[in-house]
């Protein structure tokens, strides 16, 4: 038994959480559940952060933590508590892996299987904003060496353990020469050590060009957190569909497993939703606390109801598909 | 006649800027050439900058500049040219036109007819960066009101030129809500003078995830500078090459024309290179200065060329592709 916090979150984040508990049952995880509520009710409850203390808590005592996507309101001051959790518990590595799955999902990229590994606790993430005159506005880039670091050597440990072959770098230090410039040389160092695995890197414009066009020629990719923030969509978009994606948030002492996608609150309550991107975090989450025979179990009946074609909306597509179904009737497949 | 600068410039520059001027006299282009030297050999001489005192001179007095890339040396605190260039005469937009050529190149987007208008003066541009402890380094993004006043006024002025129905504008204010918020709400403001032109806002992540997946939902997109510089490598590229793109910097006395591409270094003097992205330049400084017969001229015989299927090898593809010809070959025909 492992304790876990779950949240529902907010939009159709309540339904594809049931959907993946539901699985995740079947499938006979080890899992004692605390659950908590964040988001959109505790903010429009007048807490700014979205998260009550007693939250916090919970989510420390119990290390790892599933979480359904969050509506941040607009205006307000209310701040991102996605962005809050991951830069209070530590949580440096944002791992997204995005694996084409043809035949049985459409995709223009049948080859692609590519791990984006994002940092995720500085860069203009480090939330320092501000107005200088009436009609100019700033926020600070920063990048620190730990930082790159911790997110470089992560990056060649994860491709070692997967064995995986090669991890490109993705800056834009032609430009930003002291802070890409700095992510960079840091890449350099620490690929060094690493002799058995191949590395390369990419000027980000044409890496992203390159990346949107023949992912295939990738494999790790790591980069600063907004170009990682902006590439993992695009990466998993083009398997199939945002969707399909789980991604992983790994600190030193805990870890946060989430969809990669939105809230969607206007699909929510609808039984429309694909519940497949936050059921990967939770495959993710198996496998990070060592219930890999589980994790292995629910990601084949999740790819043989895929193969079987049946697709919620988002992904049927009449050539490949054979059955059009909801939220509960994919999870029951 | 017009007076205009060139610059050869470096890497697979010379042979690009060749072709096109052949291809421009054969058309009839009126044009009086004044040629400059920049890049390389200017950096290596010891100018810094890249450029000399006269050469500014001249850049200044004919006004209308055609600029083959550039290769800036690493290290040793050479600037970008480009972007020196693009803020020393105030080139506040840099407009990029992506429009597919289906059937002729291959690409998986054949409906892909899209405009990237991208802010060209400020945010991470604005070249603001130090280092703030021995292991901390920042960089700075900076937005203003009158920049984004500016680009968001040249893209519906644009949309409404050119007959386009829409403009979509792209920012992360979800997490940058003073700086990207700023672009986001100007947008709303600009975007509210032009009742007839449909307007719309995506978050850049998921925004940059549609265009790399469908790119025909878009028409113009608007955004700031550094997912302008990235998004617009990837939708040249996915309609077949970034090799294809050419892009105009605009400003109120002075406008400058490149391909979108750089030098290649690894390919020069081969007669391999396509000069299509610096010949689309081309194109769009022709109708610029009101040579625009000229313009259809030199457009419709390269879109022959092409639909000809005599395709350099970075287009080349047995599929599509008749001929597969060197630069000089390609500007003959
Ligand atoms: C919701 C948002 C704050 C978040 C981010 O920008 O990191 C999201 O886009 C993501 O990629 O997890
Ligand atoms: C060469 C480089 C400085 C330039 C940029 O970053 O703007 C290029 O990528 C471009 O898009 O024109």
């Amino acid at each position: 038994m492992t304790k876990i916090t779950v949240a529902k979150g907010d939009g159709i984040g309540p339904e594809i959480m049931d959907a993946t508990l539901r699985i995740l049952k079947a499938a006979g995880a080890q899992l004692d559940i605390d659950e908590i509520d964040v988001g959109e009710k505790v903010y429009l409850a007048g807490n700014t952060a979205g998260i009550s203390k007693e939250a916090w808590e919970t989510i420390r005592r119990n290390k790892i933590f599933l979480k359904a996507p969050i509506t941040t309101p607009q205006g307000g001051g209310y701040k991102s508590l996605n962005v809050t959790t991951r830069k209070t518990l530590g949580l440096f590595a944002n791992v997204r892996p995005c694996k084409s799955l043809y035949p049985y999902i459409s995709t223009k990229h049948p080859e692609m299987d590519v791990v984006i590994v994002r940092e995720n606790e500085e860069d203009l993430y480090a939330g320092i904003e501000h107005q200088q005159t009436d009609e100019v506005v700033q926020c600070l880039k920063l990048i620190s060496r730990p930082g790159c670091e911790k997110i470089i050597t992560y990056a060649f440990e994860y491709a070692k353990k997967f064995g995986r072959k090669k991890v490109t770098c993705f800056t834009k230090d032609n430009i930003m020469k002291q802070t890409d410039g700095l992510f960079h040389k840091v890449f350099d160092e620490i690929a060094a050590k690493y002799p058995e695995i191949e590395n390369e890197h990419w000027i980000v414009d044409i890496g992203a060009a390159k990346l949107a066009d023949t992912p295939e020629v990738f494999d790790v990719i790591v980069m600063p957190n907004l170009y990682g923030d902006i590439l993992s969509d695009v990466a998993a978009q083009i398997t199939g569909s945002v969707g399909l994606a789980g991604s992983s948030n790994i600190g030193h002492d805990h870890a946060m497993f989430e969809a990669i996608h939105g809230s969607a609150p206007r699909r929510a309550g609808q039984n429309m939703a694909n519940p497949s991107g936050l059921l990967q975090g939770a495959i993710l989450m198996l496998q990070h606390i060592g219930q890999s025979d589980i994790a292995a179990k629910v990601q084949n009946a999740w790819l043989k109801t895929m193969e079987d074609g049946i697709h919620t909306y988002d992904v049927y597509d009449e050539k490949v598909s054979t059955k059009k179904v909801g939220t509960k009737e994919f999870a029951d497949a």
